[in-house]
């Protein structure tokens, strides 16, 4: 008989499954903050369980406690001083240890129909979340609600939905009956059991403390091993606020909460610690390159699924809507400041200009467009607030400036300070744009995360797209981007996205950003590339976090 | 349309995929040298086709080649004499690539039933490669044709069939439409391609060079990658003929046959050179852990696959059938002289004693009454030689005149020279059976590959179920083994072999013994303790094997 939370939410994992065989548009979170779908009190009571929280101690009642730590500070200048628990990791691993054996007795229908009502759960706390990850991120509010809130829940049910599928190929127990010709056959009955590997580390990061923890959290716990969360110190709330009820929901089902835990440290030395402890057998990462090469050359004992830095970029042959393609690249180097992982860096354009429906357009030209495009699209302080958030780092404060210097190429377009009327103390920034040349490698080929894009001339659109593959392979991308009016050039940049292993979208124009990947129809990076050692999601990123341990016996036939 | 070999193979695809399902018993290759199933004249032309091969150059017309080579010396004392192409590695890689994208263009359906086609052709040489095998290895006629033939293709078509499974759940396009309320909605096109990580390093074995081989080699080509073989020098011809098969199918399908190459070579340099090249994004291995470690520490830029040594080992507890128990493990411990990765090494009895149907028995005497039960087992010459084969390797050789020395333990049974008659120049050694303390970790817990078992005395049954854990998470193993008539101890064992990752075989007596495992049916390894990382064959033993690259564009609704 089947889990009942499995029979309750089937329809949600039908349509999940349905959606991957497909691949078209699905989504069951949805991503308007509406009160038709949250509910009339949703936004007010979701502000309020944000607020209560602050200020005060966030209680876990986790094992190995040893004191709280109040790490976050926030980019809108929002008084957070929430106060977490700090837990002797050794403890935590203990705890972890001792909750997989009752998580993999509730075998994997079971598993899956607690993720899923963990994720029902998660869902219905949109607003709270939503807010957390706004204040801790320095996200706007409309993006804060849909990646922190549906859109992560959409990847880590994409996650679940994988890693039952692959749990439900593998029959629980079969009988085996060898024909002996005249003889009676040999009849074995087999069981196959499937284990996780061990306790799982999922570290996040600081822009996106949902979204990117939320794949490898789910898929680590529904193939049955036990989780513990390490959040970036500066967004803890958003993973704390999950943890908490991915537990309650443990409890409530008679499992030990403490297969999913919450790691707040400021020490590297603990995150070290967790990452080569004997016990860690997967270590999800999404961050910098230092410390993801650290992960990979130094967790010998674990399966490592890394996100890292790359250099994601546009190659411009030719448009026929030129017009909008600006408007498009304009909101893609806006949103959020830039301060995502699938944002565009580099633009490469041929030295002698573009054929556009506006007539030929110089390099030049193309550069200056693009910085009025995007001062346009800026100009009203309202709309240039709610998109471009706020700075999540000091570092990524310094790049601007020094990009504003003109230290990594001429300057198109500087970025200016911007004050918003709402957190008079955040800090938000426009992005800078910088024109440089092709042979200007040191600029432009390394990651300079946050609001810093150049408009790099290159001598044709084949020398362009030959960079690109050059890119890709050797710093990796999440995105690239083609404009062109030419099949040749496009077929030319599809072959090359084959080959070094990249996304790449074609010509946008309009309401879908080179820097969005909707979950069940995108993938989120390939896997084959530097940039990321693994994709959300797809096969390989749930098969090899559990075993199938099999035992075989004779019986009379 | 499919493509005409999808559709010609489809029955056997169907065949694997519902045999996967279920993991019942199913063979489509049939074990039995039978002429009624492989034609009247098979026998004999499959040996024909084997002996004019000998004393000439095997012709496959590579790239990059520099000489013959004639590495192999038969422990049976056949004169081989075979003269393999030297190839210079980088052109094999050159090639390699080369051939790759029309191979990707093939897509998922046309590699698939190209592959299909070469296991159907490598079935119909199955008597001409079990004598490659047998004069190479020194394994059993019987052993030879089934594992070497039959048994190997299964494994391939095992492969096949998870690479299709995987590679099936991607669409190769949707159209993605997002409703926007009131407004029309977004629409976009996707394509999905499915694309091969790049050249596949398959690093073959001295005992079974076609059924270790051939898993990785049809994972590695079914999804999309060159596949470059590099067998064990001393059994290179059953890798050659396959090698050649598979050329010519490719070949006749009007597809570069440098996409599959043969690396003959000595020199571990040269496959350390291919295994670390920066194009070699796959390395599958079997063999012994120094080689396996440093590919695993040194392979940066490829996935490795790896089935190392192990020490593989049974639980006596208790038995209601003495005699036929002893008898099981007579015939395992004999079996090829024990040259299996799979084969028992470490007997754990309770010091004092187990009960049986026959009475309570001494440690004492269940060390004499095993030892009595290997002579008596091997008593008939005929059967002896049939069932022993030759020793494989001088260190083998070497390995059981320690045993013999009491080095490592009491000797129960001492090795003896037979001589086989019809190849009266083969090495053939019947085993030798120790008797040891369980403190005795130096003896018993490194693996002795080739015909050294020991009987280990341990302090009771608790104490030998502690131990099987204890070894299998130090120095791992493929296979695990209780005998008990008590539910409690079957069921501690189970709990013992889930935290430790290993597949349990319980009470075997009869015609199945613990170093046999049944492609479909048994997974070969867990690939979750040290003796390997993956198993054959499971979906991370495919899903891994290639990526996903999406591009996608705007269309009208």
């Amino acid at each position: 008989m089947p889990h009942p939370l499995f029979n309750q939410h089937q329809t949600l994992l039908d349509g999940a499954m349905q959606a991957m065989a497909t691949r078209g548009y699905w989504s069951p979170f949805s991503e308007m903050p509406s009160p038709k779908v949250y509910g009339e009190t949703a936004a007010d009571s979701g502000k309020q369980a944000f607020e209560s929280l602050l200020k005060k101690d966030f209680v876990l009642d986790q094992p190995g406690h040893t004191g709280w730590i109040s790490p976050e500070q926030s980019p809108y200048g929002v008084a957070l001083d929430v106060h977490y628990p700090v837990c002797d990791h050794e403890a935590l691993v203990v705890a972890a240890q001792a909750a997989m054996p009752a998580w993999q007795a509730v075998g994997a229908e079971g598993r899956t129909g607690i993720c899923l009502e963990m994720l029902t759960r998660l869902n219905a706390q949109s607003f709270e979340i939503a807010h957390a990850v706004m204040a801790t991120t320095g996200q706007g509010w409309m993006m804060a609600f849909q990646a922190g809130g549906p859109h992560a829940q959409d990847r880590g049910l994409e996650a679940v939905a994988y890693a039952w599928r692959e749990q439900s190929f593998v029959p629980a127990e079969t009988t085996w009956t060898k024909p002996q010709g005249k003889n009676p056959p040999i009849v074995m009955k087999k069981h196959f059991e499937v284990v996780g590997r061990g306790v799982a580390l999922v570290i996040g990061c600081g822009t996106f403390p949902t979204w990117n923890t939320y794949p490898g959290l789910f898929a680590a716990l529904a193939t049955g091993n036990a989780v513990i969360v390490k959040p970036h110190s500066n967004a803890v709330l958003p993973a704390a606020i999950t943890v908490r009820t991915l537990r309650a929901v443990l409890a409530e089902q008679g499992l030990d909460p403490n297969l999913v835990t919450l790691c707040v440290t400021e020490q590297r030395s603990t995150t070290q610690a967790l990452a080569t402890h004997p016990a860690v057998k997967s270590v999800d990462f999404t961050g910098g390159n230092t410390f993801g090469q650290w992960l990979m050359a130094n967790c010998k004992q674990a399966q490592v699924y890394a996100e890292l830095a790359g250099v994601n970029h546009i190659v411009i042959d030719s448009t026929n809507a030129y017009k909008a393609m600006l408007g498009n690249l304009a909101f893609t180097l806006s949103l959020y400041s830039a301060q995502m992982c699938t944002t565009t860096q580099a633009i490469l354009v041929p030295a002698g200009g573009i054929a556009t429906d506006q007539g030929h357009k110089t390099y030049d030209e193309v550069c200056a467009d693009l910085g009025a495009a995007i001062q346009k699209f800026l100009s009203k302080p309202e709309v240039a607030c709610a998109v471009l958030g706020a700075i999540q780092s000091s570092d990524t404060l310094a790049r601007i400036e020094q990009a504003n210097s003109g230290a990594w190429g001429q300057v198109v377009l500087a970025s200016e300070t911007l004050v918003n009327p709402e957190f008079p103390a955040a800090v938000v920034r426009t992005p800078v744009l910088l024109a440089c040349d092709e042979a200007d490698v040191a600029a432009y080929q390394e990651e300079r995360f946050g609001p810093v894009a150049f408009v790099v001339k290159c001598a044709d659109t084949t020398a362009a797209v030959a960079l690109s593959e050059h890119m890709v392979n050797t710093h990796g991308a999440l995105t690239v981007g083609v404009y062109s009016t030419n099949e040749a050039v496009i077929d030319a940049m599809t072959a090359a996205t084959w080959r070094s292993k990249v996304a790449l979208s074609i010509n946008l124009t309009g309401g879908v950003f080179v820097n969005q990947s909707a979950a069940f129809s995108d993938y989120h990076g390939t896997g084959g590339n530097p940039a990321a050692n693994a994709s959300y999601a797809d096969s390989a990123f749930v098969a090899n976090r559990f075993r199938v341990v099999q035992r075989r016996y004779h019986i009379e036939s």
